[in-house]
């Protein structure tokens, strides 16, 4: 009953790789008390969210193997489903579990599942996806969406990575991502490690990337995507896309079928987060430090909605479709 | 012959506010020695085109009042024009300094001169695009172009002020200008110092904002414009002017008239520095940090070009122009 990935290890009890202590520091937190769990969602230790999904349904499959009762583990998994309101594939695995309480089923083989199938839903993906890229592409990508926040090779970052491991010599152009600057520091150690080509720029540069013709393509992730092919992700996504449609570069949306929401009509109706002043003060993280006068007011909302107009695709585990397609996949 | 603005403090000798320890610390440097002042410029203790080429002259002043020869004067002309190349009013007022040394003009006077007429040029931009701007709109500005940048109230910051102490109702959204901070450190400390209303903004916030209809008008400073209108400036303008036509917001471009360079034929002809990877990998300044990987491959070009198509005007101390007609302006 054990699983590893990058990110996760879990052999009854879980730990988690602490994503705020990257890329110099490899720290692994015990979460296999939910309310550790809870914390290291809402410090975006872990992140990611299918890896925020697996390491929830991991974390009520070990309670149950210990024999907490039913009513505690319903108890706790309706407080994890509410450590990150934008991240559907948390609602979605939460939803699984207790429906498999409800049925009597085994959670921990439930939660093994999950992870399994999570892996197996980034390698579908990981397919589509690198079929679109062409031999000597350059490729942007915006925050970090590998093997750190998936239990597999992960979504944009897979697509990438698969590419590259079957022969087509990319070229990843890494935005930091302002504020929390997971490019920066999740990305940019995930290309390193990988040994793909990459180059690290400021968000502001993505534009001026783009009309000096070094970008072919653009994947992104998605935290949510709704019926009509709207898409919520990190702040900045939405600007990589306008500056993608100006410049004729295609953007592709990656993500599992668990993140499209059908019960979401459209991009509006997708609560957004405002997170804390000070990282938009400054940085906030294994580094802390404030530039900005102290008092600054701020706006600092953690995702963006990218309209489906903008989407050239949804590169999903069960295929790739137009964003305006959603209602008729077949899954 | 006393000179002061928000930046420079000049005697005789040359006093320089370093921008490097804003917004927490308030340091004068001495910069009457050209060595000191070729170093404030490299650093961007001293920065903003209008207050580089101020400084510059009145370095050359102050030497030429001491009774230094006029070749050594000539010399270190040479060495501060080329201490930032991209800087064109850097070049101009060397070039008039030169010129008046050749003439056998006082020194001192013209380089008062250049003072005071930056001062009269900013009020001249100010009142032009002041007049643009209507009450109740939400303003949004890149990089710092203020009372830190000129001897004066400042360019795209100017207009700004002056439209705000003419009693119109403006909101500001500050980009934090990545890498180097300098919205995030220094024009919201001066629009604080000011209390002009203000909300700081990662630069990959400005496409959303633009989207929840915040944002009536952009206006940016320009480090060189060329004569058909292509403007350089601080990396990520291009991407907000992307933005801004993409969501129908006018884009101004506001500076005086010696940023126009008409003999650079267009903005493929400017060169544009690339500046340090540690900019990049973190934070460098009076804050200095790293967060991405130390060998992280860097991409940082400190300038952008934004063509003359995207520019819905240039607001210049002559007047507001369209950006395709600067041969035709009469000066």
């Amino acid at each position: 009953m054990t699983r590893t990935s990058l990110s996760i290890r879990f052999d009854g009890t879980l730990a988690l790789l602490d994503q705020t202590a990257l890329p110099d520091g490899e720290v692994w937190r015990d979460a296999t008390d939910p309310d550790a769990l809870v914390e290291a969602i809402r410090a975006l230790r872990v992140r990611g969210a299918p890896a925020i999904g697996v390491a929830a349904a991991l974390c009520l499959g070990g309670m149950a193997a210990r024999g907490v009762p039913p009513a505690e583990i319903r108890r706790e998994a309706a407080r994890l489903r509410a450590a990150r309101p934008t991240a559907v594939n948390l609602m979605w695995a939460m939803d699984r579990m207790v429906a498999a309480l409800d049925a009597g089923r085994d959670l921990l083989a439930e939660a093994l599942a999950v992870f399994d199938e999570d892996v197996a839903c980034c390698d579908a993906m990981a397919g589509h996806g690198a079929a679109l890229v062409e031999d000597g592409e350059g490729i942007l990508t915006h925050c970090n969406t590998g093997g750190l926040a998936t239990a597999g090779v992960g979504t944009a970052l897979g697509v990438i990575r698969r590419a590259w491991e079957s022969g087509k010599r990319v070229h990843v152009w890494v935005d930091e991502t302002r504020p929390l600057l997971q490019g920066a520091r999740l990305t940019a150690w995930e290309l390193r490690t990988l040994g793909i080509p990459h180059t690290l720029v400021t968000d502001s540069m993505a534009a001026a990337l783009m009309r000096a013709g070094r970008v072919q393509r653009v994947f992104v992730g998605a935290d949510r995507i709704a019926r009509n092919g709207d898409v919520a992700n990190k702040i900045g996504t939405y600007g990589v896309a306008v500056a993608a449609r100006f410049h004729g570069v295609p953007f592709h949306v990656v993500a599992p079928w668990s993140t499209v929401d059908l019960g979401c009509p459209d991009g509006a109706a997708i609560p957004i987060e405002e997170r804390a002043a000070d990282e938009v003060r400054g940085v906030v993280g294994p580094v802390t430090a404030r530039w900005a006068p102290a008092a600054a007011p701020v706006w600092n909302p953690a995702f963006d909605v990218t309209p489906a107009a903008l989407v050239t695709s949804l590169v999903l585990d069960t295929g790739v479709v137009a964003a305006d397609g959603l209602p008729d996949v077949r899954r």
